[in-house]
């Protein structure tokens, strides 16, 4: 069966679930390619998604059939420049910010518009919108951010622009990137964020050359998936286009502070020739597909450190206020001490998954090689694979929203989804002396 | 005035210190030189040390002379080997681990003398002792389990000893070297830790060749200080010697885990030719000094990471739960979302020390940059410059068994203490692609 069409269901529509003793009624919502083939997915009146396995315990009506949204379907009329449509979305950051010459210190302030302003050479490449969404420094980004920059994507990616660039601060771009990696699905065009790690008014800004890059990146490249212009060294001559699941500000002030993680940057910008060279071949081609939106992610998820001496009362404290999700980057192989396991177990058995990373960073989790790995995996933990801590706290975030089941969030968690995950051996890929 | 010498007090006496209405009494501590010059350190019945300030408010007595320690100064009779004297202390890890051949897992099992027996040109290189102080995996390894292995380290040192090596699980190896370089000060030979990736009993084992480099930096390094000897790279061919405060295991699973952060390794061996290569030769010179110890480590510290999304209820329940002590691994240059600024001032008010790192690793924290970091300082966070965030949090575990007082902490905090700290510029200390 196929659901929910076989079911006489459509996207959208109001429908009413009974199962036993249970009633779930919601809009009817669109399956991802990754859900379970039984399982119906709808938003219920609280905001929260639910997956519903339709079995032959379950009646299914609809309530009302849903009403065509207004899509729009232009763009903007009064661009700058010429080129690739490419819509720039402004968040915040040094890369929109000025110098406040009283105090010294940096504040976002300027408008993606006086950027352009700097930056003539932008609308040689492309047809320019502008939208500013917020005005923030990026250590303030929040879920519910994520969720308003989604949104804005989403509604430029099916307006019919050839690009998108988002200008963010880089505390968190990395996160950011990661988010919208797994918010808006099936993506047409690549969805470019930028930063820079001076602020655009100084000298010494690397805001230009970044926003050259990207803006290359998002009207020419091949890809279409939410991914990091910066600079990939200190010399000005190259932009690293890194995959949002996979990056991570390694740096508090070098130019190039931006590295991918156990997977290769997708490609190589030249900012002056204007040539885009692609440096991995395994990405989501442009173009493809009709992009979705599932939005929203669980603001109860915790990013806990392990380290010796922790004490469990942090993780009973967790789940004592009701957290939904517990990220751990553990040590080495991803342990976290053999006394924190009975408080992991008791997360588990009251609903909460239990994700594991690690510290190192680099390399993949393995719980299966010493004994403490294995009672990690008996308390029912989910060995995060080589993905990123900040990443699976994101992908947690995210599931939390679509289910709560234990064995389905298990399974999301381990489903590769916007390349957070590899199969293939990466071993290699490990920055040397 | 020199304290202690001064008021007629020698180290180890039983001594009472009135100041207005408080009476300390406990026994007169040696005094770090990083010391403030009108402190006396004492240790009261409660093994806590306090330093008080020896004001006109202040009147001493000594209540009881030290008895003199017995003091072992000989070596043991009966060493394996020939050449200089090797004091090797087991703590366990995959290093001393075997297979478990019913199950699959590894388990700290084997002895450092049989580690011995399967490398026989250890006993080529150096006269060993073996002393096993615990036998577990390192991760978990806890703040109680350093004093022990600092106190058999000291022994050790006092022993007569020429170098020391401790074997040492990997996942926590850094931290605990990291813990031996605040608490053993003034060494006079190096303490070198070592682990394995493979465990000794597996034919891909990296055992047999970190340890006989361990074995030749102990007996023949021109430094004393708490190092980690592990793989420099994949090719057998060298091993990197880096200075514990500065290292970090940064892959699952490579056999070159180990890296320095912000820092060279001090030096390079090559274990064929039973080379030693000097690379940083700012180091603490060997045969200098009376080694002292410094031991005991706060157990209520807590290591957080800040992402978006936290809650500073986290923060709040550790200053409910009577934390002495808070690092946090910001963003970017250390920031922490504005959100969580006052509960920050919170704490500090209620004297916990807030310390900050980045969670970029490389790099040095600069909270004079952007509003948010200004505003953490107003609320009184330490800036914890280029350290690495495990390092400041075993060095703020280390101070608060010192003292409680915030400016002391935060004096001792930002005064380099064992090479965790970098004036210089490094910048270009950085991994690249």
């Amino acid at each position: 069966m196929k659901i929910p069409e076989d079911l006489g269901i459509e996207v959208g529509d109001l429908v009413r679930v009974r199962k036993g003793d249970i009633v779930y009624e919601g809009i009817a919502m669109p399956k991802h390619s990754y859900s379970a083939p039984d399982m119906l997915v709808i938003k219920l009146g609280s905001g929260y998604n639910i997956g519903v396995k339709i079995d032959s315990t379950a009646s299914v009506e609809v309530i009302r059939r849903r009403t065509e949204p207004q899509k729009q379907r232009e763009i903007s009329a009064n661009p700058v420049g010429s080129g690739p449509a490419i819509k720039i979305i402004g968040t915040g950051g040094t890369i929109a910010s000025k110098v406040e010459y009283e105090t010294g210190a940096v504040k976002p302030a300027m408008s993606p518009e006086e950027l352009l302003e700097i930056i003539p050479e932008a609308s040689e490449i492309a047809s320019i919108d502008v939208e500013i969404i917020m005005s923030i420094l990026s250590e303030n980004m929040e879920p519910g951010y994520w969720e308003r920059i989604a949104e804005g994507i989403y509604r430029s990616m099916i307006t019919g622009y050839e690009g998108i660039v988002v200008t963010h601060g880089t505390d968190t771009m990395g996160y950011t990137a990661s988010a919208i990696a797994f918010a808006v699905q099936d993506m047409k065009i690549p969805v470019v964020f930028v930063g820079s790690q001076r602020s655009s008014d100084r000298p010494s800004t690397d805001a230009a050359i970044n926003f050259v890059g990207a803006l290359i990146a998002a009207s020419r490249a091949p890809f279409a998936e939410s991914v990091v212009a910066m600079h990939a060294d200190t010399s000005d001559t190259e932009i690293a286009i890194h995959r949002g699941t996979r990056v991570r500000k390694m740096h508090t002030s070098r130019r190039d502070a931006f590295q991918s993680i156990n997977a290769r940057p997708i490609a190589k910008v030249d900012p002056y020739r204007r040539e885009l060279r692609i440096i991995d071949s395994d990405y989501r081609p442009r173009g493809k597909g009709e992009p979705k939106l599932f939005n929203g992610f669980e603001r109860k998820v915790a990013l806990i450190y392990s380290y010796p001496g922790i004490e469990s009362e942090i993780i009973d404290m967790l789940i004592d206020k009701r957290y939904r999700g517990i990220v751990i980057a553990g040590t080495g192989f991803g342990h976290v001490p053999e006394k924190l396991i009975p408080t992991l177990r008791r997360a588990v058995e009251e609903g909460i998954p239990v994700a594991i990373t690690s510290q190192t960073l680099y390399g993949r989790v393995n719980l299966m090689i010493y004994t403490t790995g294995r009672e990690m995996l008996r308390a029912g933990v989910i060995p995060c694979e080589d993905m990123l801590p900040e990443t699976a706290y994101v992908k947690l975030s995210w599931i939390l929203r679509r289910t709560r089941e234990l064995d389905e969030v298990r399974r999301l968690m381990l489903t590769n989804i916007a390349g957070e995950i590899s199969t293939r051996h990466n071993i290699d890929l490990y920055r040397k002396t």
